[in-house]
């Protein structure tokens, strides 16, 4: 083996394990970003925390819904979210790219509406969003989709 | 700079360009994949297929359940997967991150099932899965979510 190619292994392997060491960094951080994003949507209103954490190339897979790609159509269809309505989510897990440059989120959320009587409807749901770092740094969410299931503490335990 | 820094300069730009060039090349590999998992479980059924290719950590989140995780969990959910009914699907499209090691397909599903009256009924919806590479080579799915949405050839164009 030449020197040049023990120097190259060295470094690929250097590389590599740097890369095994970033990727439960990475990982904290779409933790945190995802719940940024909840932390926005409670703040600011769900519909501008989902313009400002949407991609510009963002597919927003709801439920009940055709496919809805780009920014620009994902945050119109955002903006009507009813003022009556919440949507609070929490991620469960997080996992990253060796890359450091992907990674998803996925957890659970609760939705609730207040119908026109005031009963407040509550919904019980699972999330994934698919996150892409961006060239300028920081992340933003490429995909957005969820489903729904029994309230999950209402359920007989597996 | 010295020699060395700038050898690891140069090999640190070979890595991440190899990586961008690879990029595409893993996408077509997912498209396949994704495909190839649609044609197992046309021919050998969907339980099978699940089972063949969601990862030892898979989390399935399908709508109407609680998430089931872990590839036993999901292996015997799916096994229960009716004979009577099919669930077909095409990616629309595949990402992948820069380290070739994690991407992810949506698309779209059709899914029918006969009732005891010999009457099919025919549901639409979208999926996602993301893929990771295995230690010993080829991809298995850790997560796979999908909903419904009215079908698209009756949905006005928007």
């Amino acid at each position: 083996m030449s020197i040049q190619s023990r120097l190259l292994a060295i470094l690929v392997s250097v590389f590599i394990l740097s890369g095994a060491a970033f990727a439960g960094a990475v990982e904290d951080e779409l933790m945190a970003v995802d719940r940024a994003f909840n932390a926005m949507a409670q703040e600011d209103g769900v519909g501008k925390a989902f313009a400002h954490y949407m991609s510009e190339d963002a597919r927003m897979l709801s439920g009940g819904s055709q496919p809805v790609l780009g920014h620009e159509a994902v945050a119109a269809a955002m903006a009507g979210y009813p003022a009556d309505a919440t949507l609070v989510w929490d991620p469960e897990e997080a996992v990253a790219a060796a890359s450091g440059d992907m990674g998803f989120t996925w957890g659970r959320y609760v939705s609730t509406f207040t119908d026109a009587e005031g009963v407040v409807h509550t919904g019980h749901g699972k999330y994934v969003s698919i996150w892409q770092k961006q060239s300028g740094g920081g992340w933003k969410a490429s995909v957005d989709i969820g489903n729904t299931n029994p309230d999950p503490a209402e359920s007989s335990p597996e």
